[in-house]
């Protein structure tokens, strides 16, 4: 049998995309995963781009491209994170990835050596423990409200652990809570991480899908100490099969991830750092981005909407003005995979919340999804929820009072 | 300052990649690069099946698609290796890269502790050397010749070291050498690693790229114990600008390869993945290779009547029956970094070969690519790096005989 490396051990299925296995039927009425509205997809638009292109510039779209990334690309996304994110950066401190994905597979690989401290939210998004996990570092988990971190317990854990490497935070309409910090609390962790010298790890996959008014400013345009790399993507304003994210951060620390992407995957697709850069001068993403929120906010709406109407009591739930997600807290002593297993009988699917949490625990809370489903289906799929909840919490009562008794 | 992982100390940038640098001048005739002839892309039946792709699937290509890759583009691979490769291996043992780069990170990523040892050729390719580095591997080079890797070596090297983690190797036109292994030595490669239980990756970039009657059946289609890594890409017979490689290998190891990539970048290109499984269906990669051999032999041809006609005496070269690369070695005491700096002033370049081998040494020798540029300005360049060579190698002997006298 083959022999391998020790970080493999530590490397699990994500649940999420094991459970997503089991939704494929098209009769379950999935929460379970974090897709885009593909109706929204802009295709007639791409296809017109990708009929420019390869007419134009195949000589270029097709062959061999920089490492850095297409230098059009990176042009037009020092200008948006400039004129729509208040950023200062330049094109040189901008990195194109393979999907923001890559940009935190890349960044475990620059910063962490096994046995190194990541400071994260408690929960953080999967992807990035299952990321930096192949690298072998702890996570420290920051207690968290629906303002943000807490900052006492930050400066408590601060304080009380060594080799603390990075910190990685999702401010806004986080994965998988749907939470954004307030102004205040960005501003007091920021003067931590300055304080202590720890660069920040700014994952903001969903900034701009905003409801509710104008989202935050990321964390990027306060930083004054050029040690915050900010992780992007076009998975959530425009598509995510084109696998196009970016890194902007300092040019010092940019290059090691120059370095190690050579070693990754030598550059990321020409043709759809193309598509991107030749679709975005057509001036079309702020339309796109209208038509997503809109969507989005309706759906958010008939699931807040729902919840509201049928949940038990005893059950928490966000109320997220962007993103993807909402985020539920059962009664304590409720485990959310065994409710999932019921609910599956009844053709409705969510993904437990214990995943997101890098030390475990918290088996009492889920995830649900209202992106990609029309109201009627999430108002059905939540009634579904809340009725097979009703009765495994009254289960539970009359277990605990039979426990007493 | 930011504290990096210590991987990063011995991530270097690529050679090969600031010398381009050098010669994007268009006066330069660079004989430095890999690139494959761009007039060969077949850019107008890629933009037909790109405008069938968005108009008919968009949904599918613009969307999140399964890590393991596009089931269409599977299906594809497994039939064309076992139809045009001699292979036996089915759709679920194929994982869809993003380029073979990736292939080669993630057999990093899943195969190697510190310290392990990784067998290769000496030399061998550059970017499977600087994918592995990144996971901390000592790289031991088993001697070659004209026919692969010297047995007696082999045999001493296998007995002499421990932790032997895998054998990476490139039997087809290998880049640098452009040299293919004969089929005696396959066998007894083979046979010396099915004794020994060590897993073997087989890099075919160049397998197809055959100027003088087929070429060798890959080690994959020789393997009966179950333990051999394929990595296949498009990038030289198709285009590499859309990023499109792939693993094929038993399920068992191909699982943890599926679980590293979800790390690394999720899944590869949608839309990339599904205009390749589109173009293989029209059933035109065979023409589209025809017509690279063609090119490509009419470039060596050009380049080997150069060398003859023109290299000093001392200098040996490889003459490569595939691929896209001719290896020089010049006299022992030459300089192949001196050398380019002498031809950069007459506007010619190249690759000094110290870089292909993991452990130094090898400053004599050097790689000239003949893939992308018209036979004249092959003839041009070879005639004027012969020029500097031989003055070079006469003042190289005056300051011998002068050291002498």
């Amino acid at each position: 049998m083959n022999h391998f490396a020790r970080r493999m051990s530590s490397l699990q299925a994500s649940e999420i995309r094991e459970i997503l296995k089991l939704t494929r039927r098209p009769e379950v009425i999935s929460f379970a995963g974090g897709l885009p509205a593909p109706e929204l997809f802009p295709s007639d638009e791409l296809r017109a781009v990708a009929d420019q292109v390869l007419r134009h510039e195949p000589g270029l779209a097709l062959q061999y491209s920089p490492t850095e990334g297409d230098p059009l690309l990176r042009h037009a996304l020092a200008r948006h994170m400039n004129r729509r994110l208040g950023c200062r950066v330049s094109e040189d401190e901008i990195l194109i990835t393979t999907g923001s994905q890559q940009g935190l597979d890349l960044t475990g690989k620059v910063f962490l050596d096994e046995g190194d401290v990541v400071l994260c939210e408690s929960p953080t998004y999967i992807g990035a423990i299952q990321a930096f996990t192949a690298y072998g570092p702890r996570f420290v988990e920051v207690p968290t409200d629906d303002e943000g971190m807490l900052i006492p317990e930050l400066v408590r854990l601060l304080s009380s652990h060594r080799r603390i490497r990075l910190a990685y935070v999702v401010p806004d309409f986080q994965n998988p809570t749907g939470r954004s910090w307030s102004s205040s609390r960005r501003m007091a962790f920021m003067q931590l991480m300055w304080r202590h010298g720890i660069p920040v790890v700014e994952d903001c996959p969903y900034g701009q899908v905003a409801f509710d008014g104008p989202a935050h400013r990321p964390l990027k345009a306060l930083d004054r100490c050029d040690q915050l790399l900010f992780l992007g993507t076009f998975s959530k304003i425009l598509c995510p099969g084109l696998r196009i994210g970016w890194v902007a951060g300092p040019r010092h620390t940019l290059e090691r991830y120059v370095l190690a992407k050579q070693g990754s995957d030598l550059h990321t697709s020409s043709l759809d750092q193309r598509l991107v850069a030749r679709f975005l001068e057509r001036g079309r993403l702020g339309a796109n981005l209208s038509a997503i929120c809109d969507t989005y906010r309706e759906r958010r709406d008939a699931m807040l909407g729902a919840l509201d109407a049928t949940m038990p009591p005893g059950v928490r739930w966000t109320r997220p003005g962007g993103g993807l997600f909402v985020w539920l807290e059962l009664p304590p002593g409720a485990d959310a995979r065994d409710l999932l297993l019921r609910c599956l009988e009844h053709d409705v699917a969510f993904v437990p919340g214990g995943s997101f949490f890098p030390n475990g625990g918290h088996d009492n809370t889920l995830r649900l999804n209202f992106s990609n489903m029309p109201c009627e289906r999430i108002v059905e799929g939540v009634r579904r929820i809340s009725a097979v909840l009703h009765e495994s919490l009254t289960e539970l009562a009359h277990g605990s009072a039979a426990a007493l008794a």
